[in-house]
């Protein structure tokens, strides 16, 4: 019943068997080993995307704030969600990277952009030097709330970002659950929409601490690579991150182990909603935002749950559940028999 | 006879049986788990510093980046040897971490330097408001050569620095391999010597990719903490990090390991000095630079052996050579026997 | 009848008087010229603060940006009004001198932060490694709004933020105007309200472009003085920027020509107002927002009229007039005369 | 007898008659006014460079960081003259606005780069993702040693950095004083010769503090704009600075004041070979470096005289003088009268 993070649970015997198939022999370090290739092959393949280019780093924040720092000068503006990663859970490494820009943080229900908060926000910045620049959309997909864009949502709001000739980076920490549970192609969901750039998640979805980030267009390679070097985001023992991303992606197993963790929150979403609990945000993915009795999370950690509390409107209580590939039908259930 | 580094070859069983063991149930993130204080304790039980704050990261870039950035103002000059980590191999991550520090790389016979040259440069530096001021000073141990510092020549290099009130750093990326060496106490070779800051490598030594960082004094914990996590350092999974870690420290295998790679640096370099092969510098530890006729270094690789190539005086060939804990005695006499 | 900024207008006799007298003989470079030195100890005078430190740079911008530089770190955040100098008029300065600080925009009607709304900002701000921390809080008077914090105002706001344990800024291009409207001691509005940086504006109240920056606590002189040198704000014959402020401190300059502006801008609002014409914000200092009937800038431009837009109500137009030292009251009667 | 330094002297009268004259009514701010185009116009005219965008800052380091900022990443190298401002006369400003471009100080007689250095360090740096790379060369003109590059050395050096696909900063800061001695067309030592960005002094040649940045390519305005802006380096009354420079440019002012101050230079050289004094570098502008018996330095500051002392070989003293606009043949001749 532990339901804080998808980023608390152990990973899938796959990764370990991985790292172990991989720990032979002498390798090229720096992320020129074949393992590696083998990675950026196969997530071109999944993309679609025989041009992209791809690396690999150790933590989201790194993929995001790299991924930024390609595409935005120092004065320009990331257009971002108020709730998203980049803007309130990265400590400013958005504006390390990219040395100094402004994250312009803005509203919108259920974690979601709407094009037209965008293209207003958008109009309203920059035009004359005593302003920050227009510099960049970021998405956030699955969103912080734990709801999805689909496909058409996201060319919708990469086409208000095109239209003013902004690129547009996706923070995919849970792509594998937005692919899931949307069911749409991942080319659809990124640069088929107008997506220049995607952090895409492994650690939320069972590795270690390795995440990829595409470039759809591969000019910004050399200087990505610069950047991240920089940033002491290039390990020398490449394989061990590729090892574990390719034993993620092969037979489809990131779409089955974040399709089990949809699966489990949808289980846990039914099984609160037949107590009559309500939700803050619509469970479209593996995160909930439960609203309950006050009372109610101290009776259910004294009963062995645990996840973190969520502000809630007067008279509730609300919290933030999290489901993994690790999650098991009993875990469910043993939480809802807390009820 | 794969000598190119130290960190191509493959990791040890106890490395992969630690996460095994370590992949089951449930864990807090960002460092706050068990296993994590678990190293902390060891590392500070290690180095005979109670009071000593302790960070795992991935690379050593981040770390030395890290933890010169936690001492450094941005318009510091390091001082640091010519041929130190920091000042060619790290693409400007002091710089970027530290926001605009200035590496004033000095010279030394062996990667070496002394007492004399830096106090030389440390006060020809600063003092007016139109040059950079001194700000610290990193060593590297081993060094670039690898040649060691004996605890007293660490002494007297801090104490240089200290007498200019700066803060001492060491590159210790194969640390493990200066203490096997030298037999020094590592509180010896570190703060008892006067370092503030250690980079205490693992990678090297038999990690996929894991660093210490060490501040034995705990003042500039908080502020280390976020710069890591505004760099993007910060893991959420961090017992797959501690993990790794701690495999290398029980039992006093991270001098164990160390070991065998300087015995096998030794093994090799006894047998090149019979064949009457002399070398750039002394040889240490487990990196070795072999002074040899032209042609050798086609005829070595052509039987199999794998190096890099160094500049050398006329009429020579030189490389470099690293052992590791997973060279064998095989590995060498089969190199030696291609002459 | 020009009333685009304060900025537009030329310098009064007495600065050009003050250059010319200046003009003798060599001097000491770099801010260490007798001329500076007069300057600082007007000012602290002026300031009641004998122990402050004071530097004359040639921008608001860079005044604002050295100065927040000067408390903030790079992951710290700086609270300030959302219509503040810093937040939307210096292209990411501020973030630029700190090295990727975030502002925190808040409202507040007419321009005024209020301590409830400061409160709230700061206490949901930081307190773990992945948010950005409290930083500081920046403080406009005049404000951006054309209105006025009053030494007791001030207090309350200083007193939020030191109870957070958080430095304050006061941004004061328009000091001078906010002393002669207020009626206020110079040290109530800043040190003894809590004010610990002040940016004390010369060049809105008649000087060519020289500002001060004012630390009330000596102890962080020389690193302001690094980030000013670095910052490329030290200028060589500190002497021009000296004369300029002098001309200005000396006779009470500054508080007559910012009360004759002030003057200026209440006659022009009580003849606005007896046309019927109200305001979006009071009018307390020199800066008015007339709201009037669509078609009326157009009008006043043909007559002759200078003066930006604003942003209005529906069926409203809006503008901006300044007025400054050099406005006349024939300025102001030939502009009401068009109506 | 001043010789400290050109930034000592006070300014001729025509600038302040020029800002007397530019102190009539209102302007545009923010270097939108008519005197700014009108320098602009005029520096294009001088330059014989059509396209040129010209800017006005208010110091020279601001003047050299931003132009540096404009063409070097922070990942690049910086090749310059181990004697250059921006190495060691800028506390780190080009470190600051380049966010973290690495300045590589080269030797080199009498202050001048040759082409077999510059070619040597720029093949020897980059090249793969562990160091810093290429980014541009800044060369110095008149450099700090007092000599003089002529319009074909320059060019050769330009040819080094263009075969490397590198841009070229050169340093004016006595530009005035290079283009006088040299009688060299500006356009000949500056984008002829293959200069990309060029730092056009104005206060060692009389000015209160107004520097230009000339970048040759109009590509890059914009982005200069939001950088000069950023460094809180534009005057809202830019008429202030374009009045002085005006001055300056009319009537070939800025070639006569400058070979008046070369002149000085010479009569004063002459008067000391005349005494059998010798000179560390080649006096071929206006800054001298005398090598005198030891004791000549206090006895010449007892009689009056002031200027800094240099390091000098064993058993000479040795010193540096620089001339001005204001140094007059009773000055040289009262110095000399000294001996």
């Amino acid at each position: 019943m532990f339901f804080t993070s998808d980023n608390a649970a152990p990973v899938p015997r796959e990764v370990l068997a991985a790292l172990a198939e991989a720990n032979t022999g002498y390798t090229r370090g720096y992320g020129t080993d074949d393992l590696t290739a083998r990675v950026q092959d196969r997530l071109r393949e999944i993309l679609a995307a025989p041009e992209a280019v791809v690396y690999l780093v150790g933590t989201g924040t790194a993929a995001n704030a790299l991924a930024l720092a390609g595409f935005c000068p120092p004065w320009g503006a990331v257009f971002c969600h108020e709730l998203a990663h980049i803007a309130v859970d990265e400590c400013g490494a958005p504006e390390f990277f990219t040395h100094g820009a402004k994250l312009v943080a803005l509203p919108g229900a259920h974690g979601r952009l709407t094009p037209d908060t965008l293209r207003a926000a958008i109009s309203s910045t920059g035009g004359n030097v005593h302003n920050v620049q227009r510099g960049m959309v970021s998405l956030t997909n699955v969103t912080e709330a734990g709801t999805l864009y689909s496909a058409v949502e996201t060319a919708a709001l990469a086409a208000v970002a095109r239209a003013a000739d902004l690129p547009v980076h996706l923070d995919g920490a849970r792509f594998a659950n937005a692919a899931a549970a949307t069911g749409a192609l991942p080319a659809d969901l990124t640069w088929r929409a107008g997506v220049d750039a995607l952090s895409f998640g492994g650690t939320k979805n069972g590795l270690m601490g390795v995440e990829a980030v595409v470039f759809f267009d591969p000019a910004k390679a050399w200087e990505f690579e610069l950047r991240r070097k920089r940033g002491g985001h290039l390990f020398s023992k490449g394989r061990y991150l590729a090892a574990q991303m390719l034993a993620m992606l092969e037979g489809g197993r990131w779409l089955t182990w974040a399709g089990h963790a949809n699966a489990m929150a949808a289980r846990l979403a039914e099984g609160l909603a037949a107590l009559g609990i309500g939700f803050l945000h619509p469970v479209e993915a593996n995160i909930l935002f439960p609203l309950w009795a006050p009372g109610t999370a101290a009776r259910l950690r004294a009963g062995g749950a645990a996840f973190y509390d969520m502000p809630a409107p007067l008279g509730h209580e609300s919290a933030r559940l999290v489901t993994s590939w690790a999650t098991s039908e009993a875990d469910v259930d043993a939480f809802l028999a807390l009820f």
